[in-house]
């Protein structure tokens, strides 16, 4: 097989159905896994590891990023804030890490010019997100752009964000029809046994399967 | 003082020089260091530290990259290959690590956001040095442009490159000039103890020393 794609896979939802895309896209699979601190890491770790091998993966790299600890301002890493539980607010929420998604794209970068991959995958929404920055499609763009200067000249790589402009629903149900284990997916903030259902994360994705009538696999409070 | 710079700082004339301008425009300067395995890391870790007091830095961020190893691909990391020192060829040299600067300059930006800086200050020479992708002016415009769509709307940051247009004469001329203190820089690529004279890296530092016709303060085997 020549098509490689390095696939950023967090665990949660999102990032398994662009990798199950990028599957089957006939791309062969190279997951990359970020432990950057954040309070749910060892789930979501357990997550990444039944996913790469549900598609069956040909390569794996998980990446320690000690460093997101000591630049703080975020609530999804230690203890300074709380993860706010009291509803979807606009604006960028506390739960922004700042530039998170330009240094896993850039360590990403990386990986593929090792293995000569064409494409990287991940799984970003613009429109029914949390509001983060590094989520925007002109982001997403131009980063590419930066990418391919950045990399060697005969390097050729395309970010592919097939989720950027669903809706939470359309996540859910690509995922049932594509059969992603959806049970092996984590999206919570907060808990790593069973699930809050309070976070903007957990919500989204509530959201998400109610709307298609459908009930989550995974276990909430 | 309100204006603050991040200055990523290896521990080479180069950075040193840069970080010395941020300096002189009156910023304050906040020190970033990358320990990515590379072979000389020791050294120039020892460099940072020396160059960031030599500044009267306020703030020093050490990170720690170990992922680097794994990807490897470069000969400046690791014993797969070797570093060259016949002589500098055409094209990019086997001493290229992939997207080195992108990474660096992405984990830069999240430690500019944290303290609200303005600039983020990088010693990359595009003219007349080794060839690498990641040092070009067209690469650093564009992943500027990326970090600001990637962080919050209200921050706005510069990446600035004050050396890109200067040869290695102007860089050590200019560091005599600013007293930048050249026997706390290393440039080897091989050696932590006597420079070796032959790798690419120290044959570019010394052709600019010699060429302003000053002695290089550090020792050469």
């Amino acid at each position: 097989m020549d098509k490689r794609a390095v696939c950023i896979i967090s665990g949660g939802m999102d990032s398994a159905l662009a990798a199950t895309i990028a599957k089957n896209e006939g791309y062969e699979i190279i997951g990359v896994h970020f432990n950057y601190g954040q309070r749910t890491q060892r789930k979501e770790l357990e997550c990444y590891k039944k996913i790469i091998e549900d598609l069956g993966a040909t390569k794996s790299h998980i990446i320690d990023l000690p460093f997101f600890k000591e630049i703080g301002s975020t609530a999804l890493i230690g203890d300074e804030l709380d993860v706010p539980t009291d509803g979807i607010k606009p604006g960028v929420p506390v739960t922004y890490v700042p530039f998170r998604n330009g240094i896993f794209l850039s360590i990403a970068a990386a990986i593929a010019q090792k293995y000569d991959a064409q494409a990287l995958y991940i799984g970003v929404v613009e429109e029914d997100s949390s509001g983060y920055p590094d989520c925007r499609e002109s982001f997403i763009n131009t980063m590419n752009s930066s990418i391919n200067l950045g990399l060697r000249d005969e390097t050729e790589l395309k970010i592919e964000t097939p989720l950027i402009h669903m809706s939470k629903e359309e996540i859910v149900a690509n995922s049932i029809e594509l059969d992603v284990k959806l049970e092996h997916t984590w999206s919570c903030y907060k808990n790593s046994d069973k699930a809050c259902g309070l976070c903007d994360s957990c919500r989204l994705r509530l959201k998400g399967f109610e709307k298609i009538g459908i009930k989550d696999p995974i276990v909430y409070c």
